[in-house]
């Protein structure tokens, strides 16, 4: 087979079929996103040659395309959290993760994460990236001022709430708008630079591993000037290749949930690869199904005074909830329609602020000319406004357990927006599945026996984050920092080869 | 590594550390089920040599444990469907098939199976497997008298009723009580036992695979007799292993929604051994996270004139699904409980003929004292029996698209049963991740590229059901034997090496 097999990611090179070393180095990296980035900064601080390939022609990944929120906290809180007036504990921050992560949950994973997270933040700090000691009060899923820390999850919703005691983790960057991303790879990519020890190959495509008779990955085919290149990495190989969410076929196949969303989060080169090289040598792919998906009906937090309701008028969700939750709660409904139902005064701020991009399905100067509008069966969505009208003027919401805050009879005239997935609201997702590791970023078989050589970290690897049911912003940019660091600093303490 | 490792089923054997090979055949078999033993005969009528290794000291697998319905049809129907008055046609059957497997469907595999389904009756048919003419009317999960055909899963309910002409495909062996898995694995074993060409070896466990320097699957690690044997396939390996149901580790990571179950289905060497074999070769496992999981409430029939309730007093499925989809639909509500509720006369049947152990968790002379008995908000389970009372006399349920068969007004007295996960109902389940396969039954890696040498079949390969929302009684064992025989018959014409 060798002599005539393409180079492809699900096959890998053996070092018998090597006629030469084109390239050396102590770790090679695939992907100059924020988890690449990382990894390279601790393998490098820690006395290891590092090289990067980059398949674009810049550094950046998902992460310069994101908000970079990061989600951190524990240990008496951050010294942002602590300049708010929060105290984080510990346990708290465990116990969400935990519930967020759900029945899948890694917990030395996220006890890792949670114990270390203080000192990540502080290690952010020291490279460079600035927080501002503010904090951010009003609900949104991006922080749009230059304050430093935020809500960004379900923390104060039920049932994260009754569980832990709520506290904001996400971090913003000190800027301006949205723009946190940009700012962020520029930091990273300035630390890599400055660093002798890191070379970055852009423009080169990592093909496959190159695996040697005991299986062990001791380097990476890489093509760059339409060349194929041997790299030998002489401690090992870092996969920081991104997620799946471009590769359509393995979206498909592996989160079919996400095929209902209709605009895919990610950069071009998510495409799955650094996840099949994984699996080409035995290495376990987990929680391939899960996935981020959403209906971000906030921006204006005035939204979460709404209500959510099917197509038989029930509500079914606390509205309070992280968007993404919500997100994930209509797509395990049997219903043909979801609405967002909102008085006028609120539809105004939605016109003006959100980008959900749903349309007016219905109006009514009544609840029963808008139930009819909606087309659902008389009596049905009258006697669930009926109910939730009663719940906010005692102040306690008996159905969805949505926090007295938000609670605030719905009068009309009303609007229902369409919210049904597949007309039309915008409908983003990205993958949650990948490589099994160790907290230490080392790659592991479905029996958990690490393959010598490889590790993986950010989105191609399954971190903390496993469900879009407890997703919270931030989670994503601070698994793929914190574990890049992980398999950074594991890689650099391995024996060369 | 390889002079210190185990063998373990995540890391294949080397021919190279093969010294001498203790047994040859052309076709080598893990398991032996219902896939394993269909596939041995198929590719010994075929001109093969085969062994069978079986891990136990008798044939049988899950299959036996089964009541083994076959869920076939199509091409205007099989001997029983016909001569019980239906046709069935193709389309319709692959219509229900693809909704049922949802966006992950494999259309090529159900389109062979559908096609072929007849075909399939009739093996069964010439290797001896007798079904009776007859209809068995009555809604039922297992066929307890002799009939030949029901009605098993969702095929006259929402939403499948409505895109795909009803036809009953469970086909029921010619046996009273809950039976037809032991006949029919007998049936099995004896056609294995008169062919000279396969040979049987009981209490030998398989260990791992063994490829060659081109990773060509070429054979298979046993251990018998507490040695471990070296088996060299000439043809190749078919993996019959079964899934992993029994394995709680792997259940956890690759398909957490089942940890809500409490009781696993399938045989003790259900352990996910033959997809980890797969796994090891760079084979993809798909389909992973999927699971049946189930409330298991009729019968008695008369249940499905019942409601499902949440702890909001709603009601959020039809009924008169098949109960796996029922489960699937509980499972994805945010709901701390769950009731099932009825008349004292359903109950009463319920009492007699139920085996799904549901306590009782309220009663009610009205339905205000039940809503009270269930602590559910007042007002809502009243506002529920109400539209669903009108809608009964009506003879249309607007709200969950219950066939109007089963519409008949709940009056008091009531009863309500608790049927939430965890406390005490039957709550089965097994897995529906596998191998990824092409309608032959050869296996691929991500890439959807053949591994040479290898095939897998039954519940080891990812077959044409995958989810509990459109599972149907008789997908299990139809889809082995079909997919054992694809297998088999495949491997009989590859090229000895």
């Amino acid at each position: 087979m060798s002599e005539t097999a393409k180079t492809t990611p699900s096959r890998p090179r053996k070092v018998r079929d090597v006629k030469r070393w084109d390239l050396e180095t102590d770790v090679a990296i695939v992907g100059f996103g924020g988890a690449g980035g990382c990894a390279a900064i601790e393998a490098a601080d820690a006395g290891s040659s590092v090289t990067i390939f980059e398949v674009a022609s810049a550094s950046g990944g998902s992460t310069a395309m994101s908000s970079a929120e990061i989600y951190m906290g524990g240990n008496g809180g951050t010294r942002v959290q602590r300049a708010c007036g929060f105290e984080d504990n510990t346990e708290d921050m465990v116990t969400y993760m935990m519930m967020a992560a759900g029945p899948q949950a890694d917990e030395a994973k996220i006890r890792n994460y949670c114990e270390n997270s203080r000192d990540h933040f502080q290690w952010l700090v020291d490279i460079g990236v600035p927080f501002k000691d503010s904090f951010h009060k009003e609900r949104a899923i991006m922080c749009l001022t230059d304050d430093g820390l935020l809500y960004t999850g379900s923390e104060k919703a039920y049932p994260f709430a009754q569980h832990a005691k709520p506290c904001p983790r996400g971090h913003n960057l000190y800027i301006e708008g949205d723009n946190g991303g940009p700012l962020f790879m520029k930091i990273v990519t300035e630390n890599v630079e400055k660093r002798d020890a890191i070379t970055v190959e852009y423009e080169t495509r990592a093909l496959t591993l190159i695996v040697n008779e005991d299986d062990e990955v001791v380097g990476l085919v890489v093509r760059k000037d339409q060349q194929e290149l041997n790299v030998r990495a002489r401690q090992g190989v870092i996969l920081c290749a991104g997620g799946f969410v471009m590769n359509e076929e393995m979206v498909r196949k592996y989160a079919p949930m996400l095929t209902r969303g209709n605009t895919p989060i990610g950069n071009p080169g998510d495409t799955g690869t650094g996840i099949m090289m994984g699996m080409s040598v035995g290495a376990a792919a987990i929680n391939m199904h899960e996935g981020f998906i959403t209906v971000p009906y906030y921006p204006p937090a005035s939204m979460t005074r709404g209500i959510v309701i099917n197509d038989q008028g029930q509500r079914f969700i606390n509205e309070d909830v992280y968007h993404g939750r919500l997100g994930a709660f209509i797509l395990q409904q049997q219903s043909e329609r979801f609405y967002f139902v909102l008085t006028v005064e609120q539809y105004g701020d939605y016109e003006r602020v959100s980008y959900m991009g749903a349309e007016v399905a219905g109006t009514g100067e009544t609840v029963e000319e808008l139930e009819q509008e909606l087309g659902l069966r008389d009596g049905t969505l009258q006697h669930t406004l009926k109910v939730y009208n009663e719940d906010c003027v005692r102040g306690e919401d008996t159905q969805c357990h949505k926090a007295a805050e938000w609670l605030e009879p719905l009068q009309p005239p009303l609007v229902a927006l369409d919210i049904t997935p597949g007309r039309g609201t915008f409908l983003p997702f990205f993958t949650l599945g990948g490589l099994d590791t160790l907290p230490t970023g080392e790659v592991v078989n479905p029996e958990r026996d690490v393959i010598p050589g490889l590790y993986a970290a950010g989105r191609t690897a399954c971190g903390v984050v496993r469900r879009a049911e407890g997703y919270s912003s931030g989670m994503s940019v601070g698994d793929a920092t914190f574990s890049g660091r992980m398999a950074g600093r594991q890689v650099a303490g391995r024996k060369r080869s």
